[in-house]
């Protein structure tokens, strides 16, 4: 990925004098013709030049041979895999042939050097013959153990600097997640969906990493522990293996058309916990005692660490939401709408920057990513011209499948092209062994504390496909693959690969049998989506009156206040604010909202609602009984006829002390899907491209 | 866009251990603590990946800005300046703010450091403390002038490496104009384009190469010259401000619907001229008699040169052809086409390795790409499903404009930004001067030229527009910052950002008068495409028989054997290759194409058709005489009046020496634009979006 400079002297222009003052240089010239090394220099330049282009065009034709398997498999009508699990497979394939097929000349050109150093700059200048040449710094670099490895040069050269992933491969993988979280059962299910996220994958940590701790100390007694490996590390190996991956099972969700709930559980915490990972992570890495033992347990670190979470989690959120609302009302303000090119631009744009703010202010970009995507998806959205929400969803989801199919090519790239791999069976063993039971203390405690609240209870068999399903994927490899320095985190790297490819080989092929051996439903049509089978094997109705009241008041200020204030749909502000704010309410209010006054069209449908079906909102006046109980229940035999003419009032509104929600009830589309609708397949179909 | 490692330890795992043997370390430990040291860097190394994100930040900040005051330009009906104009005057506001407006602190932790070197290797290991540093090699550094600029680190921070622009900015961008050129009107004036494309730029390369020589020699007798100046140098100057634009100038012509030859003309040598100064530039890069003066006329040295431009060029090409041939192969003969999103990545994917590949073999990637995106627009993209068509080229049509519009901006910036500006009144007035004169040198006698071979001669008010509205953009500006190592190279980079200012501005405002001046026809309709106002007035038809007989061989070598070959359409190869291919011609032949055989349903139509325009094609026995004179010119009356019906058999086909081939006429659409069709503006609106 490297591109080099090819005749690489633009920089000295912007070298700051200062630099060069500060530095002092004993020149030792031994160079004869100074031209000459010059000539050698941008030879090698180019030469390295060139054998970025080839190795960067080896994962495009790795890619692309992907691509092309997939067709077949789809074509064919293959489904033990997932094409992630090919992905991994090829690059496997081109590790094993790079690392023992090729022998690439060893560059001998490297010169002896004699440095005085007393420290480690980021740049360095370095006069040769009177000539300077800037260096930067790349990072540390650890004593050979001796052990030559064939090809190391080449392999060295396929290996691509950690934070690319971090930087470019994971934004679009994690903002394409949070854009197309199925919004509506996402936010139905939110109280458990953040149970899972945070309590869950913390117990997960917690678990994991106890586990692990135990295996460390007994491998230590039975001497197989060739390096340190502390309690924080434990720890943090718990939170790199609690982040689950959203990509592979919820494809397989989405073709078979899996009971909504369970989608959106499944995806909800998928997606949200691999933010509480990232954020956990660090906060982790940022747990250092004062004093001589780093390692011991101290409460301020401890506090200082809790702090660090909370701080990177609501930054990072906060950062989100801002840049989704901003891009919401540039767009809702200025009629942009008219150009979808410049539409489209600005709406990547504003995304991306989303990402840059967040880094820039030293939060995690790729968490603030996540919840811009949200945003976006909830509010900016609505207010795109139907070309630009065509657009805009085909190029995230292009940019997704690139960079999702990326990183699992490398993953299987790495385990042969890394050269310090440290595969411990105890270890390894222990690592499954503790992942199992980590996700067993995330999904049934938390279940089952969970259906006390919850009226739509979570199913036995649900819990057990969220086990089972909870594989792991591009974000346990990205944060393990970060940092190898130690020799902890090398054993925790090479076992983090085994569990990846495992999870995604197993699971991601076991998925569809399980669903059939759980007698999970599956092909749930629009009109059904309501009935989930309860542990009585009784259909089972799930309403909005579920959801906690802290969720039901956010549902009220979204759709009075948010909607309103940052889209064309919604009651006008004019309505809905207190009558001192008249003036403020009429300009923020959108003519277009003001026209949709009477009909109080929700443009979020759009979203959520099927192409075709012509959702007809209840009168705002018709009310249900505080407690969210069905008043009428009559025509509960006809609500499975005609979702777009259903008029259950039940399902249409969720309205309690005297304020009117009305929300829409048929099947939410993945917003990434609907536009154009999918030709409904049979159940029998497993061809529909994933999406 | 310098990501940084975050703990860039990873590199160490695949440091070659040999290189660790080569070198040896004499180290001097200063700093006490070892991870204290350890732990500044890191710092240091966290602040730069905020630096680098804060830095991009501003550019998108400014793109964003762009795009909304287009869109508010558009909206207004603004059109006295081009969006690229807008980007470079805001580039040139955030310049001057970051140069003068802002103070930041000065980085004083660089270190003293004492090193003795005998060479620049690419790697560079030092030794602090016992830890092991990596650096890499940036580029060689000029000794500083001296004078002290403020805010220089913060400046020297928003620069990118000039590589960038080559690598990342500029193939989107040129990909672009080859996946949208006119291809039917282009082909028609091929003959013309590549002699203006080649002839023409060559022949302006060196005309302004002479101008400058003289205007240098004549800065040494007034003793204005602060450095070295060769001829070569001035030769270098002449090729990289030979590069017309096709961006500003085209987007007023498609907004006007400007006579369809004048844009065929301006477009298709625009694009290619960029092609040959590129490589020119680099020939000449290579000129380098052997000896001690290495600035003297060498024949060797000239040849060499000259083999250089043939071998880049061809080499090139060929590179680009044959991805794209590779990828229409693919997608014939595979299904892709049911999964759009598969196909999109692989044309995303293919293209992209164009580049790579061309780059790895030492060929020209920035020309590989351009050939690639006219052979995907040629064949590749009929195979696509229509869904695909659709992202195809929203997708390359934003990455398009993201580029441009990036860098524009940056050029703007970069009049502030960059700290060794040589700006000589006496260069800059010669090289506006000679660019002047080598347009023209370029633009009239190749006309009078051409002129006497076509029958459709270019009209001395077509011959003016071109001279004028050649203007300078992204191709100029990225060859000349790509190496600003030399006094020379600076006094170019500096005139040539002036240039490139003043001809977007002054030429790309001025072409709307300029054309009404010259009574060029606009808003031409697709009935009336063929009518061209010759120099006495009068309607002149134009056909495909004045194209020279290389090219008409070419069209029926691609109609009969390219596009069956490599496309579902065209004539099967049964029929056209001999009978003893038979077996190989059935193999090849795809059934559609078999389908297709009775109606001869070339499928490049779509590309070239407007939408709800149904072509009839003529029978395939309807022939012309041999010398391609109209046989029937009795509904000449007719022909404007329904495009799509028009059976005027003149303008559907060429027949030749027994070989009928048949072109569908009706106006061909930019591929880019022609779905969904736009509605048809008046010719007063100036407000349809650019493509």
């Amino acid at each position: 990925m490297g591109f080099y400079r090819r005749r690489s002297s633009v920089s000295k222009d912007f070298i700051h004098p200062r630099l060069l003052c500060l530095m002092c240089f004993s020149v030792i010239c031994l160079a004869e013709n100074t031209e000459m090394v010059n000539a050698v220099t941008e030879m090698k330049a180019e030469e390295s030049h060139r054998q970025d282009s080839a190795n960067l065009l080896i994962f495009i034709m790795l890619l692309t041979l992907t691509i092309l398997t997939i067709w077949l498999f789809k074509h064919r009508r293959f489904r033990f895999i997932h094409e992630t699990g090919l992905a991994m497979i090829y690059g496997l394939f081109v590790g094993v042939i790079l690392r023992f097929g090729v022998n690439s000349p060893q560059d001998l050109n490297d010169v002896t050097l004699n440095c005085a150093v007393n420290s480690s700059p980021t740049t360095l200048l370095v006069n040769v013959s009177g000539r300077f040449y800037e260096y930067s710094l790349k990072g540390e670099v650890r004593d050979s153990k001796g052990h030559e490895v064939p090809n190391a040069e080449m392999l060295r050269k396929v290996t691509f600097d950690p934070e690319v992933f971090f930087n470019i491969l994971l934004p679009p993988i994690i903002f394409h997640a949070g854009f197309s979280l199925k919004r509506r059962h996402f936010f139905r299910n939110l109280g458990s969906i953040l149970s899972y996220a945070f309590v869950g994958t913390l117990t997960s940590c917690f678990v994991t990493g106890l586990v692990m701790y135990g295996c460390v100390v007994f491998m230590k007694l039975i001497g197989q522990l060739g390096g340190d490996f502390f309690f924080t590390d434990c720890l943090f190996f718990g939170a790199i293996v609690s982040a689950t991956d959203p990509v592979t099972v919820l494809a397989i969700f989405n073709e078979l058309k899996v009971d909504v709930d369970l989608y959106a559980l499944m995806f909800g915490e998928s997606v949200l916990n691999d933010a509480v990972a990232i954020v956990l992570s660090s906060s982790i890495v940022a747990y250092q005692p004062e004093g001589d033992n780093r390692h011991t347990f101290d409460v301020i670190a401890l506090l200082r660490s809790l702090g660090v979470f909370l701080g990177f989690f609501s930054g990072s959120f906060a950062m989100g939401a801002a840049t989704g609302v901003m891009t919401a009302l540039v767009t809702k303000f200025t009629k942009l709408r008219d150009f979808p090119l410049l539409e489209t631009a600005l709406f990547f744009l504003m995304s991306w920057s989303t990402f840059l703010l967040a880094e820039a202010c030293g939060f995690t970009g790729v968490v603030a990513v996540l919840f811009c995507g949200i945003t976006q998806a909830h509010y900016t959205y609505n207010n795109l011209s139907a070309e630009s929400k065509t657009r805009t969803k085909e190029l995230f989801e292009l940019l997704n499948f690139l960079a999702e199919n990326f990183i699992f090519s490398y993953m299987g790239l790495t385990l042969f092209s890394f050269h310090h791999h440290v595969f411990s069976p105890v270890f390894i063993v222990g690592a499954f062994l503790a992942i199992f039971l980590g996700r067993a203390a995330n999904i049934y405690p938390l279940s089952f504390l969970l259906n006390l609240g919850r009226k739509n209870k979570i199913a036995y068999n649900f819990q057990h496909v969220m086990m089972f399903s909870g594989l792991r994927g591009a974000m346990t490899f990205a944060l393990s693959i970060r940092d190898t320095a130690t020799y902890a985190r090398q054993m925790m790297f090479s076992t983090t690969l085994l569990i990846v490819f495992s999870t995604v080989w197993v699971c991601g092929g076991g998925t569809t049998p399980l669903l059939s051996v759980m007698q999970i439903k599956v092909g749930v049509d629009t009109d059904q989506e309501n009935v989930v089978t309860g542990p009585d094997g009784l259909p089972q109705r799930s309403t909005k009156h579920e959801s906690a009241w802290p969720f039901r008041l956010w549902y009220t200020f979204d759709h009075n206040y948010l909607k309103p204030f940052l889209t064309h749909s919604g009651p006008p502000l004019t309505n809905t604010l207190p009558a001192c704010c008249g003036p403020i309410a009429r300009c923020l209010t959108s003519s277009q909202a003001c026209e949709n006054a009477g009909q109080l069209n929700d443009e979020d449908t759009e979203l959520i609602l099927n192409d075709g079906c012509n959702l007809m909102y209840g009168d705002m006046t018709v009310s249900t009984d505080a407690h969210g109980m069905p008043t009428t229940s009559t025509n509960q035999a006809g609500l499975y006829s005609l979702p777009g003419t259903s008029d259950d009032p039940l399902d249409r509104e969720l309205a309690f002390g005297g304020t009117r929600l009305v929300l829409p009830t048929d099947e939410p589309l993945d917003p990434l899907t609907s536009f154009p609708p999918p030709p409904s397949p049979p159940l029998s179909d497993p061809l529909r491209h994933r999406v």
